[in-house]
C-alpha cells in the first residue's frame, strides 16, 4: 500500500480526543480497561465511547456509533471482535477520523480466514485514509500526552515516566513484552518516552515509527524488539535507519536465532523470521546496535540517553575495589575497547600526586581506603592529559571511608570535560540508593562490571556512528 | 607447609571465644568495626579485646596481651599494623589460640620486604599450630554463628542471612568483592551461609575451604571468586574439587582473562594469574561450573540451592507471553539445551485440553488470557508422558486474568515431580514481589528469559556431573 505521510503518527500519540470503540461496563474488560486509561485526569483530551449496547460508560456518554459522534476524533482505538472490524472501519470513515489502533485479536495471526478480515480493513483504511496501528496489539503509551491504550490494570503493569534528562523510545512486535517492558523501567528509573506495541503491522510498521520517533524532540535513544523483517520492508527500514543513526542511537533486539524459538517467532506474530545473519549484517551496516536481550538494550539505551558518545575507545578505569577493576578491564577488553595504560608523564603525575600503595596503571586502584579527593585527582590529570576518551569509574560503598561527595566529583568531572562517564557500583541498599542519585546527577549506574562495560562500549560504538570512523583501528601502545 | 588438618578450620566458623587484637576506641577504626560486630546480641561467644592502649574498648574489658587472656580462644582477629605481626604471633601463641584471621594489610601484595613479613608470621604460626586466614582480607562472615570479622558498617555494608531452604557460601580472594557480594546478596533474598575473604592466602587456602565446605552440613552450593592458582596449589583444588563436586556443585568466577585485567590482578592480590585456558580446562575436567561474573554464578546458585539437579537436557518451556517465549528458547538453544517439541500422544492430549488458539509445539504459548489452569494441564500432561527434565516457566502477569494460584500450581507440580522448574517474571512492582513469593514456595525466579535459561543450563550441567553422564548427546528428534 501507499504510505500517507508520516506526520500522520502524531494523531497516534499526541490526540487530543479518542474515541474507544467497544468501550464496556464489564469489569477486568479489554474495553473497560481502555477507557479507564483515558478518563484518568492526567489525559487532558476528549474521551468518546462507543458501544451500542450502552448509554454510558464509567459515566462517559456512550454512543451507538462513530457517525454520532458529534466531532470527527483525532484516533480510535477499537477494540471488537475480528469479524465486525470492517464494519466498525466503514463506521468511522463516517466520522472522519484519521488515525486508529486495533487491539483485537482474531487476524493474519490466527491463519488464512484471519488475513482475509485484515486485508479487507486495511482496503477500507486505505481508502480513506485512516492508518491504522495493530491489529493484535496492546497499542500507544505517551508519557508526555497520556494517551495509553495499554488495557492492562496499573496495579499489575506499571507505567513508564518521562526524564528530565533525556527519553527512551520502545517499538515492540510483541505486545506482552511492551507491557512486561512498560511495567519493568517504571521502576528502573529510566525516562521513557513512547512505547509502542505493532502487532500485526497491517499498515504501520517499524520503518514508520522509525521515522517518525527521528524526528520526535522527546525521544533521544530508540529501541526495537522484533522477531523478523518482511524482505522488501526490511530495506526500507534499514535505509532510514542509516540516517536516523546519525542524530539518535537505534538499538535492537532482534530473536529467532535458533530453529525452534524461529519456528516459534511465526507461529507467535506470523513474520518471516528470515535468516538471523542477513539481519545482522544489516544492523552493522545501517548503525543500529544489536542487545542480546532487553536487559543489555536497556543497559546501553540508559548510558546513550545520559551520556555524550565517546569520541574515541581509549578507556580510562578507576577503582576503590581491585577486583572491580580487574573484573571490569576483563570485560572491557573482550569488547575490544582499548585499556590503554596512562602516558609515562600522566603515571609520573600519579605517583606524585596518590598515596604510593595506589596501583597507577589502567585500571587505576585508588584502593580501599580511598576518598574522594584521590578519584578527583585521577579525574582531574586524566582529562588534562586527554589521553582518555571515557571514564569507567569503580564506586564500592561498602567502606565508610568513600563519602557521597564522590558523586559529586563524578558528576561534576563529566560535566566540565563533556567526555563520557559511567558508574559501576555493586552492593545493597545503600548502594542502591546512591545509584539512584548518581543517575540523578545525570552519570550511568551499574551493578556489575559487565553492565558498566557494556555501557561503555556502547557508547564507543554509537561514537563511531555519530563521528564517522572505526574507534578499533586505534594504535595500543601495549598491544603485543 | 604441611597442613594441620582441615577440621580446625571449625574454629574460625563456629568459635565460641573470640580475642580482637587491635580493638579500638577510635571511631571507624578496623580495631572497632570488628569489635562492634561481635558484641551485637545475635553473637552468642565470649569477646576479649586486646591493646596496650586500653582498659577497656565498647564496654569490653581490654588485655594488654593474649598473656593476659584468661582463657585459650578458639580464634584471634587481628587487627595491627603489619610490622609488629610477628610479635603479636608469638604472644597469641602464649595464649593456646589455634585460630587467626589477619586483616591487616601491608605483606605480600605490597612487595619483597611484606612477603618477607608475612613468612615470618608463618613460620611462628606453623610451630605453633596456629592456622592462619589471611592476612590482606577481610576474613569471615557465618550467617549462623554469627561470627562476622568484616570491618564495614551493616548501614553501607549489609549482611545475608540463611534460608531454610539452601544455602550458599562464598569463597573469595578479593576482599572488596568479598564485602560488595555480602551487601548485594543481603537483599537478593538467597540463603548464604558462609563469606571468606581469604586475601594472600599465606596458610588457609582455596583447597582447605573446599575441602571443609564440601562436608558442612549448612553449606549446599559452593561458589570461589579468584584472580588465579598457583600450580601445584591450583593441583591440589582441581583434585578436592573433583570430589567434592559429586555431592554439591562449585561454581568460579575467574577474572583475569585479558592482558590488561591479568596486570592489575598480578598487582592487586599478588597472585600469579596464569593460563586462563589452562584453569578453563581444569574446571570442566573436575565439574566445575565456570561463570563469567558475579550475576551469572548467583544466577545459577540460586538455581542449584533451590531445585534438583535435572536428570537430562529435555526443557520445556511454557509461556502467556509469545515473545518470552521466543526469546527463551533462543537462549536455551544457544546453550546448547534440548528444547525438544512434544511427541504426538502428547501434542495430541494438548490439542484436546487446551483451547485452540494456544501454540502447543515447545515453547508451549498458553496465551496472554490463560489462567492457572492452562499451566496445571501442561504440567500435568508433561509430567506423567516423562519426555522433559527440566520445566521453564514464563509468567508474565502484567494481565490480570493469570492469578496469584499460578504459583502454587507450579510448587506443587515442582514438588510432586521432583523435577526442576524454573521461573522467569519480567515486570515492576507487582511481578517482584510475585518472584519474592514462588521463591519462598521454592522456585527460583528470573527477570529475564536469559537467566532462566542460564539457571536451566546450570540444573541439567550439574546434572551429568552427579548422574555421571554427558545429557548433550541426547538424540534431538528435530535435529536436523
Amino acid at each position: 500500500m501507499t504510505k500517507v505521510s508520516v506526520e500522520g503518527l502524531d494523531l497516534f500519540f499526541k490526540a487530543k480526543s479518542v474515541a474507544i470503540y467497544g468501550a464496556s461496563i464489564t469489569p477486568n474488560s479489554v474495553g473497560q480497561a481502555i477507557i479507564q486509561n483515558f478518563i484518568k485526569p492526567q489525559y487532558e483530551g476528549k474521551v468518546y465511547a462507543v458501544n451500542p449496547k450502552y448509554k454510558q460508560v464509567l459515566g462517559v456518554k456512550c454512543y451507538p456509533s462513530m457517525q454520532e459522534v458529534p466531532e470527527p476524533v483525532d484516533m480510535v482505538v477499537v477494540a471488537v471482535p475480528a469479524r465486525i472490524t470492517p464494519r466498525v472501519f466503514e463506521d468511522i470513515a463516517t466520522n472522519g477520523a484519521k488515525a486508529a489502533i486495533v487491539v483485537s485479536g482474531g487476524f493474519s495471526e490466527v491463519g488464512p480466514r484471519g488475513a482475509e478480515l485484515e486485508n479487507e480493513v486495511v482496503d477500507i483504511a486505505m481508502k480513506h485514509k485512516i492508518r491504522i496501528i495493530g491489529p493484535n496489539c496492546v497499542g500507544v503509551i505517551d508519557t508526555h500526552s497520556h494517551v495509553d491504550t495499554f488495557f492492562l490494570p496499573e496495579y499489575r503493569c506499571g507505567r513508564p515516566k518521562p526524564s528530565n534528562i533525556a527519553n527512551i523510545s520502545l517499538v515492540s512486535q510483541s505486545g506482552a513484552f511492551a507491557a512486561a517492558v512498560a511495567d519493568w523501567t517504571s521502576e528502573l528509573g529510566l525516562g521513557i518516552s513512547k512505547i509502542v506495541s505493532l502487532g500485526n503491522k497491517c499498515d504501520v510498521d517499524d520503518d514508520d515509527l522509525l521515522q517518525y520517533l527521528g524526528d520526535d524532540p522527546t525521544t533521544q535513544v530508540i529501541c526495537y524488539y522484533t522477531e523478523g523483517y518482511d524482505r522488501l520492508k526490511g530495506r526500507t527500514f534499514f535505509e532510514t535507519a542509516q540516517k536516523v543513526a546519525q542524530n539518535k542511537p537505534i538499538l535492537v533486539v532482534k530473536s529467532g536465532r535458533g530453529k525452534r524459538a524461529r519456528a516459534a517467532a511465526s507461529s507467535h506474530t506470523g513474520s518471516l523470521a528470515g535468516s538471523d545473519c542477513v539481519a545482522d549484517a544489516a544492523y552493522k551496516q545501517s548503525g543500529i546496535i544489536r542487545a542480546d536481550n532487553f536487559e543489555q538494550m536497556f543497559d546501553m539505551a540508559k548510558a546513550l540517553s545520559m551520556q555524550p558518545p565517546a569520541k574515541g575507545d581509549r578507556v580510562l578505569m578507576v577503582t576503590n575495589g581491585g577486583g572491580l577493576g580487574v573484573m571490569t578491564a576483563d570485560a572491557l577488553e573482550e569488547l575490544n575497547l582499548a585499556v590503554t595504560p596512562p602516558s609515562p608523564e600522566l603515571e609520573a603525575m600519579y605517583q606524585e600526586r596518590l598515596p604510593k600503595f595506589c596501583a597507577v596503571h589502567n585500571p587505576i586502584d585508588v584502593v580501599g581506603d580511598s576518598n574522594a579527593t584521590r578519584y578527583d585527582i585521577v579525574f582531574k590529570e586524566a582529562i588534562k592529559s586527554d589521553e582518555y576518551d571515557i571514564f569507567v569509574v569503580g564506586m564500592l560503598l561498602q567502606t565508610p571511608s568513600l563519602g557521597m561527595d564522590v558523586t559529586n566529583v563524578i558528576a561534576n568531572h563529566q560535566r566540565q570535560s563533556g567526555k563520557p562517564f559511567v558508574v559501576v557500583s555493586m552492593g545493597g541498599g545503600f548502594t542502591t540508593k546512591a545509584g539512584e542519585i548518581m543517575q540523578l546527577m545525570g552519570v550511568p549506574t551499574y551493578a556489575t562490571g559487565e553492565k558498566a562495560a557494556l555501557a561503555a562500549w556502547a557508547l564507543a560504538k554509537y561514537g563511531e556512528t555519530k563521528y564517522g570512523q572505526e574507534f578499533n583501528k586505534t594504535i595500543r601502545s601495549d598491544e603485543s
